[in-house]
């Protein structure tokens, strides 16, 4: 057995113990009964353990080495293959075993704590926590620079998205910014101008909404034979590429919700079910980050099912989903409705247009804790400072404000950029699929996703994790992350 | 650390990776999509190699000699723990790994064609595999037998309980074929004096049924918060002592099947429930075997929920659930019904008088597969004249005959017996916990299981595997196996 071969092995032990855990996640969340979860938590432990010693092994560093030393027949795929084999062993090897033990103690016990403090609105309740946690994640961050060849901050942001540091986000997000200036008073004028959406009245029983969501999710392309669409506190995507698993939650005031919610996963979905069959439980054959992930989900729900087109064909759909009066399903309202630009506080709930705001807020002050020019004391003070320059509001506390996200008092540092990220690359994928496809948009007027999903297939999902983000996106569309795409696409929405 | 809390760990271990596979066999059999099975056998093989593993380690083998000399200070729990840690390791190392992955394949190979072949009433179709399942079971046997000091069968049935073998059984099975000789034609006489049953009409919406199933398993003592029911093809018991999982099934027409089906599993999930908290995850604090957990299956659903004064309370429970006619829930009614003896061809259709019947013949045709004296080819002829012999019927084809179970296709030899022990130990369980604790009858009169299943915790569920089958009847009832008490309640139910 080659070096290649053993390691081939390896790879594929490791990705098949992390397909149980993602399911035994995914069931924690959406069946699991309270008692549980200590269990549950032993068990994920267990298998996280089992899967970060066979990627740490002392003879995957011998057989790598001798692997590459022989690669030079490999094609682009095994190439890559073996060059993320290499990096996901360099990162997981660069951390010392008690470094990792302490973060998840320091992280699971912060994370509790914040939930008081955020149901309480008391940010001091877990500043001393959030403090120790930030402490570790520098450690972490300087633990994994080094090895990585990274600056600290990059080598938080490389777990999340590999391949795109802090230089390539900072201009992007600047050039946003301005962008925003500008834009957001001229779309909130024009908006002031149009008449108010009408809301449909309903109540909508949640097995009408959920009929309706099944059908959705399975004509965008998602086979129920290698799906679940069930219901969690907060929706996600989860399972394995050959049976992924969606979770929504459902309001019998307001469709739009799950609906939104559902089409938002079954493209994160679609992803994982078109990735390449051939390198299944291979470094090679996973998404290629949360950003590029987050296209995906992305161009699903904001660029497809919020266009146009799409809308004035749901508009014809829902009455017979949902019943009541068909008028309050056109087209035209379901836009004014659903795609309303409005300045507020919580992030999940903005819309497109202002949600960067609050994703450059969050990467300015994760990077200024990571630093240490923020003490965890003043996050409260830069936070609504950052929200008054951004979006000109101030929270009414800090439950609204920097208690809102549970990523940083969990330990995760550098994922935010991934959200805007994946907003723009979905509006640039989508101006490149509009090129490439001759009615896009009509077959979206027809309620059908499939030649947006077909290219998107061929283009995104079937490389894997062949290409970095950039390459990937220059492989799709002919050039990296561009912002303008995403501006574009706000001027024709919202501008015009 | 001492070689004894090295062992501890490593069980432990062990046996959060079998939590985990647990959990994921559940989900296989109650929520995955058809498209998720390949990927699924994989993470269950993964888990059991990762488990098998730790089992069988080099560095175990000198633990427990260490363990063991160091033993004398340790409680009767600590003893038996360490007792059933080297006996676990000794039945796992004592199977060469080529010989367990033969296994796995033919196995699952012949399990395939099994299905075709019970479809077809084929039984030549499936001879040939079953032949190659029997001659591994017949190696595997030959394998374990030295190591764990059995004869080459009792060392298949210790794998399903431990402690009780072919020499236990038999004679067992003898008085209990003798009385049914007796026993059977006069039940049936009895029977056919008796006015017929009415059949409560139907249809029972499965919404109904399922509120119903919920209601009476909670009342039984499964806390909802430590336990899911949902649905499966084959009812089971499945996850973990803290989250337990049932299934059931639901027929429109016939609600009992569902009711008794999900009180039988109750009776499972309780044992589960009450297995020792402060020995979970170590062998002692797990069940003591197969029939021991078919005993608790059995005392709920057979003894408990179909006696006279449970059947009274349940009658007029019904109508509140299920609506109709309230004068067919009476419980003489339901009495007549769902304790009706009759000689049919399939065990899992059975009444509890004709079911050792069953059990009987495939005890002995599996003892004489194993010893080579029943050529697989001539299993159907023996098949029909054992239901001949024992029951005077013949099935109408081998579907119906020796086709109709998958154990034996599956590679599971010597577990049948452990069905009718359960019956028998219920039996003795149930007329001990009736000396034991009073007003035990007047309480399922009430509808109220607790005084019954409060006497098994304490009897059989918070006892672990600290005894073996024998010593823990022993301990609950004052002596060991005795089917003289199976005998007298068949008599008092059916004879009277």
């Amino acid at each position: 057995m080659s070096a290649l071969a053993r390691l081939t092995a390896r790879f594929a032990r490791i990705a098949t113990i992390q397909e149980a855990s993602g399911m035994l996640g995914w069931d924690a969340a959406a069946m699991m009964p309270q008692g549980g979860a200590a269990a549950r938590g032993d068990q994920l432990a267990v298998l996280a353990g089992l899967a970060h010693g066979l990627l740490v092994a002392p003879e995957v560093g011998g057989d790598l080495a001798e692997a590459e030393a022989e690669s030079s027949g490999l094609d682009p795929w095994g190439a890559a293959n073996l060059r993320l084999m290499r990096q996901a062993h360099t990162r997981a090897s660069a951390l010392p075993a008690d470094l990792v033990e302490a973060q998840a103690r320091a992280n699971s016990a912060c994370e509790k704590i914040w939930r008081e403090a955020r149901r309480t609105a008391d940010f001091p309740l877990v500043a001393p926590s959030l403090r120790e946690v930030m402490a570790l994640v520098r450690e972490q961050a300087q633990a994994l620079a080094p090895a990585l060849g990274l600056s600290p901050f990059d080598a938080l942001m490389d777990g999340y998205q590999p391949g795109i540091g802090a230089a390539d986000v900072a201009p992007v997000f600047t050039a946003v910014e301005a962008f925003l200036a500008d834009a957001l008073p001229r779309a909130e004028a024009l908006q002031a101008a149009r008449p108010a959406p009408s809301r449909p009245p309903g109540p909508f029983p949640v097995p009408a909404q959920e009929a309706l969501c099944r059908h959705l999710s399975v004509r965008a392309g998602l086979e129920p034979e290698h799906s679940r669409l069930d219901r969690s506190l907060h929706p996600f995507c989860g399972g394995t590429p050959t049976d992924v698993r969606i979770t929504t939650r459902y309001d019998e005031r307001d469709f739009a919700q799950a609906l939104m919610g559902v089409m938002h996963e079954t493209g994160h979905a679609l992803y994982e079910r078109g990735l390449p069959v051939a390198w299944a439980r291979q470094p090679v054959g996973a998404a290629c980050g949360m950003a590029a992930h987050e296209s995906q989900s992305l161009i699903i729900e904001m660029q497809a099912c919020r266009s146009d087109p799409f809308l004035h064909w749901l508009g014809g759909a829902l009455p017979g989903f949902l019943g009541g009066d068909p008028q309050s399903y056109a087209g035209e309202n379901l836009a004014l409705l659903w795609r309303r630009v409005e300045r507020g506080c919580i992030r999940v709930d903005a819309d497109e247009m202002t949600y960067p705001a609050h994703v450059i807020l969050r990467f300015r002050l994760e990077q200024a804790l990571v630093a240490g020019d923020l003490a965890v004391a003043d996050l409260p003070g830069a936070w609504n400072q950052g929200m008054q320059s951004l979006l000109g509001i101030t929270p009414p506390d800090d439950a609204s404000g920097c208690l809102q996200d549970i990523h940083w008092y969990d330990g995760a540092v550098g994922y935010f950029p991934s959200y805007t990220l994946g907003a723009m690359a979905a509006a640039q994928l989508m101006a490149a699929a509009r090129r490439d496809v001759d009615g896009l948009d009509a077959a979206l007027g027809r309620g059908d996703l499939g030649p947006l999903v077909g290219w998107l297939r061929a283009r995104v999902h079937g490389m894997g994790s062949l290409f970095g983000f950039n390459d990937l996106l220059r492989h799709a569309t002919g050039k990296p992350l561009d912002p303008l795409d995403f501006e574009a696409h706000l001027t024709a929405r919202y501008l015009t």
